[in-house]
């Protein structure tokens, strides 16, 4: 075993440790406050119990559903792959690698699930204590997320590149190895659609459907135990926030660094180290985190806010420096690549710029969606005109935040591309995950502190219990939205990496096989009918996408109104506070729309890629992603920031600014609220999987296109 | 001169004449209704002429910026362009070009808006005599601005042609003469932006500020005439469906016939008929239109919207007819066009593609947005649990459509690319724009009747009149849909014709140039770092227009409201019917808003091609235009179905459906509608100019480019 795949192991496996040290400190901490009464105690267990079992209710339904899934697109590759020349058969060992993928982010996402569970009900008995206690319950919860997702993802990757290249016959080529482990990638990313579709409506179906009900029909607030959604609605925060942007970032980070190992294996052909390269600085990112960690303590309530942006700080410093270190160490000093060289340098400089243009975006999506500053400040105010202003206005923020945004963007694609070419985009998109422990932990956190409000307010607990979690939500929230932004920032970089890799890649098929495929980097021209055509087909795929997952809240929310409805009225001591709602019934409700209305956006996803690339081949194909890439890019910034400045316009009104709650301008912004939440947690995030899910699959399946790619254009010529 | 050009002046003067022998026949009719009071006509000639001073003083004032801006930019074209080795200034032969297109486009919106302000009153006089008298009355005014728009446009193009190579210096090729020619596009395209662009912001302005006082606040009916904005209102109609839409059609009209005269003159070197060929087949136009014309009577209430689907249908299907005649005439057998061979009867394919890709456009459009349909049933049942399902549905639809209508793009792109190379394209937008003289006459009859409605109501004439001219204005928005449609459709393939052209024109130059630029077709692949960076670059453009026109109706209509509530609280006479309300200063509320408003889109459109071509060079600027065009696209479609829709599920809840007007649900569809009216008038048709413009800018500033282009380049080479 080489000296990198050692550091490899070791950085891994202390990751793990680390998650599980965290895990111990949080269940270490007393599930009820000190003093608590019997009575206490029983509601909050009852509480507590409710959303774990809900949750888990959940992801059991779930698991069915992505374990036959798994089984069915394994064979599935194992019989596409196929290729007998090799002496071996390429599908199997990718449908393995695919299964390893899908099984890895499952349990990140279920360690990720349990733990959430286990801290939200703690965070709130600690808050008994103080807000300190309370913020370290909550970090902490997040922090096994953190730690325990990048550990597993890059364990998993080099054992997967291990176990490859250890049991293919001598002689395989590295970039066929590489390509058997992009299945990895692969699989994560499929288990992502689950959790980011499935989850983003299961939630939204629940809040839209609670609100609606409660909020507006009722006049009863926010997680009030009466409302018979309002478990399902705390299982959403846990099914979209922690399993839903957990799996999404997993896949991010597991695809980016299958990209780079593809491209790699052509850059730095026979070079191990560079070639490991990837995983490492994945990998680096854990005892970077970890010293972080020990930097920072909170004292007083102004702290929070600070400390989690502290956290990121100084993760990218340290970060920058440690991979500065690797990069000398393992890349050589100059690479050739599609007819050019590149230098060692350059792909250090492409890691920094990544880097800051995840910082950059994230300070823009603060900046737009945060009610400190002027764009939601006008966005409040234009809710004193009603409804209809506030949604004008509220779009119109979208569209300028994404234009900000994706300008950042471009010019992140520009330098990496003319610094280190398509290997340059994929360490880029790299650079961009290198905050990936510290931004997981804080995202996780964020639902643990919400949930814990929401359970001390359904127990009846002291307000100052609550004062205290609402500090920790608050800080969340900020921190909340740079993860956003970074979630679809990296998405895009990683994008455009597997887009790279999925043509480098069929170069080189070509190169080595002239007879079966005639394509060179040089044909995906603008003007090519195909490509352009394919361009324009690309664009609709996002608009397509967005429709049906906007739709299907639509729907899932309707049926949640009517349960709520058909409960209030069948017993009406529900609303008098002396007969209990069936909260099971909306959990299972939301559960079974979640995963019923995935399935058309889930084909739409997974058969347009393999069906265009099978149909009218690779140009087509090429065309068809960086269409798609480039509308889903904007369109998923201006959901998800027209999202995140609703929400924070109506939370700016709340707190008594422009006639408070109650006034004609709070019930406008309730709209708007409603409006973005489809938006910013369903719709918009979903399209960071419409846009990795398409891209990796068109990497896995070169070789099946090289094959049998193109039929209808065959037939044309 | 040629027989073609004989034939495109004898079609032009015949457009020309038809157009004044309607304006006689709209002329001729009275302006009272027979057997009027004399009480009624003072009131019907005060409100006619409110309209009437309204929209001239709008036009006086849009008249003066366009005249400077027109000058301002003739130098800065004369100044950039001049090329001293061609042996004669290009540069002030384009600017003279493009002084024509801008005054034909000018003289062609303000004869449409003179008829269409004389039409509306005479349809109203009318509507008393008979509802086929109405029509007839509406459809001429409608068919004064058809005729005479197209007749005046080709004979622009000729003229201009005809002088260009009768005054350039023997020698000088056919595509520098084209080019310069081009200028006559730039002209029409510049002023559509300030039509489309200003006037999208006047119209809406002044329709939200009237809605939201009038119908919200003081619970008064639409045409009110205690309403002060009802006058700015009633004008914003003209200013935005007649001269708007006008110019924008105009515009891609010049635009992609121009677009098809530079590639015509590399693809036909030395043949004059073919050269011409594009301007003939929109001259043939004018016949066919007129001989449809004579096959169409209105007797009874149900005719009226057929008879105006029959008028496209016939157009379109004699359309077809001439133009296979004039392509077996005019166009070779064989052409060659980027080292490829096509044929003539592929051009012709190409012209019907595009002229029934337009056709399936414009029933797209109206299945997603006329309630006879599911679409927007199911959007008016969202009403029933509020705004904000309403707004999330409408957003849903609005994607799907736009998903659905690219798709026919896709295809419509595909084929003639595939079928003719680039100047496939150009002949499929010209296609596309086939039934252009039925189109606009039409489009205009839509808002000749909407006045003419608001009229009767203002004047308080018997209800009959109203309920007829609702008749006619109810057939005129299903076409005005199908309108809209088409008018995205063609601006997406004419903004694509130009990207086409200026391409193919920018490595002739570089050919015959060497030194001076060094540019081929093959060089704007996909993963070319400055193609990648614009294509990102240019992805952000549509969505910071569309922001700046958003948030400019917002900022305009609030600017409106506070009049209107200053008035009605100064003098409550007004309410009362004592008083009467100060029209006059709402009309130059909305006019000054919309000039000062438009200042920064207008800059940013004009600005980012110019910059980046500067800057940049032509590949960057390759793939910003295509970057840009494919997101406009899908997100112009997406507003202005969304907005179509919600306007129309008012309407259906208004008819009674649903618990009709002053129900819950109607509250919820208000809201929607209010939404709608920036998306569906302002900022998604804008966004048509933004294709056009930028890429017509490109093409005419290539010689520019050329020369001085990619300094940031050539400095980081």
């Amino acid at each position: 075993m080489s000296l990198v795949g050692i550091i490899i192991l070791i950085l891994s496996l202390l990751g793990l440790v680390v998650a599980y040290f965290y895990s111990r400190q949080v269940l270490a901490v007393a599930k009820y406050p000190k003093d608590a009464s019997e009575k206490e105690k029983s509601k909050l267990s009852e509480i507590h119990q409710a959303i774990l079992e809900g949750s888990m209710a959940f992801l059991a339904q779930e698991y069915k559903y992505m374990a036959l899934f798994t089984i069915f697109f394994a064979i599935f590759i194992g019989l596409l792959l196929n290729n007998p020349s090799h002496g071996f058969n390429d599908g199997i060992y990718t449908s393995v690698a695919f299964i390893a993928g899908c099984s890895i982010s499952v349990l990140s996402g279920f360690i990720g699930m349990k733990i959430a569970t286990a801290g939200n009900v703690r965070t709130t008995a600690s808050a008994k204590t103080s807000l300190a206690a309370a913020f370290k319950t909550a970090l902490h919860s997040g922090a096994v997320m953190g730690f325990g997702l990048v550990g597993l993802s890059s364990l998993g990757l080099y054992l997967v590149y291990l176990l490859t290249a250890k049991l293919v016959p001598a002689g395989v080529d590295s970039s066929t190895i590489m390509e058997i482990v992009a299945g990895f990638g692969l699989g994560g990313s499929a288990i992502a659609l689950f959790a980011r579709v499935g989850g983003g409506i299961y939630t939204k179906a629940a809040d839209v459907g609670a609100d609606l009900v409660g909020k507006v029909e009722k006049g009863i607030p926010e997680d009030d135990p009466r409302n018979p959604a309002v478990i399902a609605d705390n299982v959403g925060d846990n099914v979209g926030d922690v399993a839903g942007m957990g799996a999404d970032l997993f896949g991010s980070s597991a695809e980016s660094t299958c990209a780079a190992l593809v491209i790699g294996a052509i850059a730095f052909p026979g070079n191990l180290g560079a070639g490991l390269y990837p995983i490492l600085i994945t990998a680096l990112g854990i005892p970077v985190s970890l010293i972080a960690m020990f930097f920072i303590k909170v004292k007083k309530e102004e702290d929070v806010g600070s400390v989690l942006k502290r956290l990121l700080i100084i993760s990218t410093f340290l970060g920058a420096v440690a991979v500065y270190f690797a990069s000398i160490w393992l890349i050589p000093a100059q690479y050739e690549l599609g007819g050019q060289v590149f230098t060692g340098e350059g792909v250090y400089i492409c890691y920094l710029s990544g880097l800051l243009a995840g910082l950059f975006i994230g300070l823009i999506t603060e900046y737009f969606t945060s009610h400190k500053y002027k764009p939601v400040k006008d966005l409040s105010k234009s809710c004193e005109t009603g409804a209809a202003t506030n949604i004008i206005f509220g779009m119109a923020l979208g569209f300028k935040s994404s234009g900000w945004t994706i300008l950042a963007i471009a010019v992140s694609v520009f330098i990496p591309f003319y610094i280190g070419g398509m290997y340059g985009v994929a360490i880029s998109a790299l650079g961009m995950l290198g905050t990936l422990v510290i931004t997981l932990t804080i995202d996780a956190y964020g639902p643990v502190s919400d949930n814990a409000g929401g359970i001390a307010q359904m127990a009846g607990l002291d307000s100052e219990i609550r004062d205290r979690t609402d500090v920790l939500d608050a800080a969340g929230n900020t921190t909340a939205a740079i993860g956003k932004g970074l979630a679809i920032g990296s998405a895009i970089l990683t994008s455009l990496a597997l887009f790279s890799a999925f043509l480098t890649r069929a170069e080189d098929i070509s190169i080595n096989n002239p007879s079966m495929l005639n394509f060179s980097l040089d044909n995906i021209n603008l003007l090519d009918p195909f490509v352009l055509g394919g361009l324009f087909l690309g664009s609709t795929l996002p608009f397509l996408f967005s429709a049906m997952t906007m739709k299907s809240v639509g729907k899932a929310a309707f049926d949640m109104i009517e349960e709520v409805r058909r409960q209030m009225k069948e017993k009406p001591g529900i609303m008098a506070g002396t007969d209990k709602p069936d909260y099971g019934r909306c959990v299972s409700i939301s559960t079974k729309a979640a995963l019923r209305e995935m399935i058309l956006p889930g084909v739409l996803i997974i058969g347009s890629p393999l069906a265009i690339g099978f149909l009218f081949g690779i140009k087509a194909l090429a065309g068809v992603l960086m269409g798609s890439l480039l509308v889903s890019a904007g369109l998923a910034v201006t959901q998800t920031n027209a999202g995140g400045a609703w929400d924070n316009a109506k939370k700016y009104i709340e707190k008594g600014f422009l006639g408070g709650k109650g006034s004609d301008a709070h019930k406008a912004a309730v709209i708007g609220d409603t409006v973005g939440d489809p938006f910013k947690d369903t719709s918009g995030p979903s399209l960071n999987i419409l846009m990795k899910l398409s891209a990796i699959l068109s990497l896995v399946f070169v070789p099946f296109f090289a094959k049998y790619g193109g039929i209808l254009v065959k037939f044309l010529e």
